[in-house]
């Protein structure tokens, strides 16, 4: 098995976060034993990544259930308005309050939100799964941003699926994008793959067209923000242009996500909306002045990679070559599968 | 007239460069008023980009001149020293020493090297002109790393072909991406525009194909290190990712060089050797520690973007579609004028 590091634990009574704005320098953990803390926790980024985000919320509002029952609306409240946009988040409240009007215990609720932490972790195991048989016994990899463990319950996404293929003997090697501005790929994805063991190597964003030039690499493989019913994917910037790269290149690009990143109200990847950020990302991030005062910047958070350059779609209903039917019948797939289930 | 920094003045009987190591932040001088100090400055990058440092080491022959013949020789010597790839400081040297052999006084040599930074001025003038001619009257560019009044005597290469197209009346707006590693387009490409009075906007490397992809652009312009015989170009890491984005969405991909940038001793790109440089470039550049200790890098100093993506390179000899034969020819016409001169 592979080392991973607990992105968040139950114990001792309380919520365990690692505390991620201390990485990649410190290891160490944040104790939550209220609703507030958890509130704080994700708002300063101790904990992120979508579905990491949603479980902790989850135990958020266990915590609060511990106060009595007339704790549990404002700790939803106040959960709610932690993080605008991960759409993880919501449906984890949504899930806790459905169990609290159904009358659930505090016993309840905290056994609800270890179902929900259990739930995304298996959801990562399938991705990795699926994931891993694409890659060949040897494989030279890319991968941008983080969609790892850290960012999950479990194993992560992206990573999830290197992790599977080292597990089953596969021997890879990985160039981590940095990943400007915020240095996610830097920060959490080397340390990440250190930590488990598994050969990494850093490089900017603006060398990775180089290095698919002057090395041999069998899979780019990134995460994704919101997938649309069409296949287009929108995750952190710089996909695309690597994505543009990877074709020139004849490399597999590959995108992990679960069913639940797809969005099918969203036509294609013109109709997902794009956050701009403010010019101090790129102008002083870091504590470091390094472009003029009073600059202009353009600071899109994510962009586009269109559904013709994205290889394979692996989520936790199976892989698929995106496209419009495709997607529609994985979501039928499950809709079956649930049916004959219950 | 576009108002641009100077990078180096004679005046007071001293050398005087333009401090680049404070930039952005400060714009202060430094005063030279012997060999040594200029040796300093370019060991310490006060004075950087090739063709600036040429014309800063031959005003230090000329400082050096004043203290008698027998200073020259060592002048000479500490110069070469100074900085070891710049083939511009090994040429202006050689035209100091040229001169020193042929009996030049002090003040002689302080004409020469008043010629050469006249002829470096002289060459920059005719690309921008060149490159002007070939923008539409509204053009939005995008460039990488820094190739602009601040690397030469004149008003640089890349850059130098904005300004012509200002001073023209041409309406020219400019995406600088910020080149990590060193964040040479932050800190003076972005500054140098700005004080140019150019229409500048900073992104991350990683943010320029998605700003192809949703903006309208009318060229990309890079300056060049090194071309081969066949018009392969070796240029700042991140710019061969950059120009296979502009051939994706048709966008032309200029390189504004002088000619004595082409090695026609070098037959392509896979010849032209690639620096590559150390860890803590990418993992705690500018003093913040962003990236776990121990952690591998790769880091390429440059890349290669292969003829076939360039669209022209722009010399002072002339614009040329890239090949071997088109640029032998180049280099025929210089020495059919030349001879015609004689």
């Amino acid at each position: 098995m592979v080392k991973l590091p607990k992105t968040l634990e139950w114990k001792e009574n309380a919520l365990f976060l690692l505390d991620q704005t201390r990485l990649p320098l410190e290891s160490v953990e944040f104790r939550c034993d209220t609703v507030e803390a958890v509130s704080d926790a994700i708002r300063r980024l101790v904990v992120r990544g979508a579905p990491a985000i949603g479980v902790a919320a989850a135990y958020g509002v266990a915590l609060a259930a511990r106060s009595g029952r007339d704790a549990i609306p404002p700790a939803l409240t106040l959960l709610a308005e932690s993080r605008p946009t991960a759409v993880n988040l919501f449906w984890a409240l949504a899930r806790m309050r459905g169990a609290y009007e159904a009358g659930a215990s505090a016993d309840d609720l905290l056994a609800e939100a270890r179902e929900i932490e259990r739930d995304d972790r298996e959801r990562c195991e399938r991705i990795g799964a699926a994931g891993a048989e694409l890659l060949p016994a040897r494989a030279n990899i890319i991968t941008h941003c983080h969609a790892g463990a850290l960012a999950t319950a479990g194993i992560g996404t992206a990573l999830g699926v290197i992790y599977k293929a080292v597990e089953a003997g596969k021997d890879i090697r990985v160039f981590a994008d940095e990943t400007r501005p915020l240095l996610q790929g830097a920060r959490i994805t080397a340390w990440e793959l250190m930590e488990a063991g598994v050969d990494v190597t850093l490089i900017t964003d603006s060398m990775a067209a180089f290095a698919m030039a002057r090395k041999s690499f069998d899979a780019v493989i990134v995460g994704a923000d919101r997938i649309a019913a069409n296949g287009d994917v929108a995750n952190k910037i710089g996909t695309y242009g690597l994505a543009v790269n990877a074709r020139r290149h004849n490399i597999p690009f590959y995108v992990a996500a679960p069913l639940s990143t797809i969005d099918l109200e969203i036509p294609d990847g013109n109709s997902i909306p794009i956050e701009e950020r403010g010019d101090e990302e790129i102008t002083e991030k870091f504590g470091v002045r390094t472009a003029p005062h009073g600059v202009k910047t353009w600071s899109p958070a994510f962009d586009v990679t269109p559904a013709e350059l994205v290889t394979r779609i692996i989520t936790d209903q199976g892989v698929v070559v995106p496209g419009k039917e495709a997607i529609a019948e994985l979501f039928q797939e499950k809709r079956e599968k649930a049916s004959a289930a219950s």
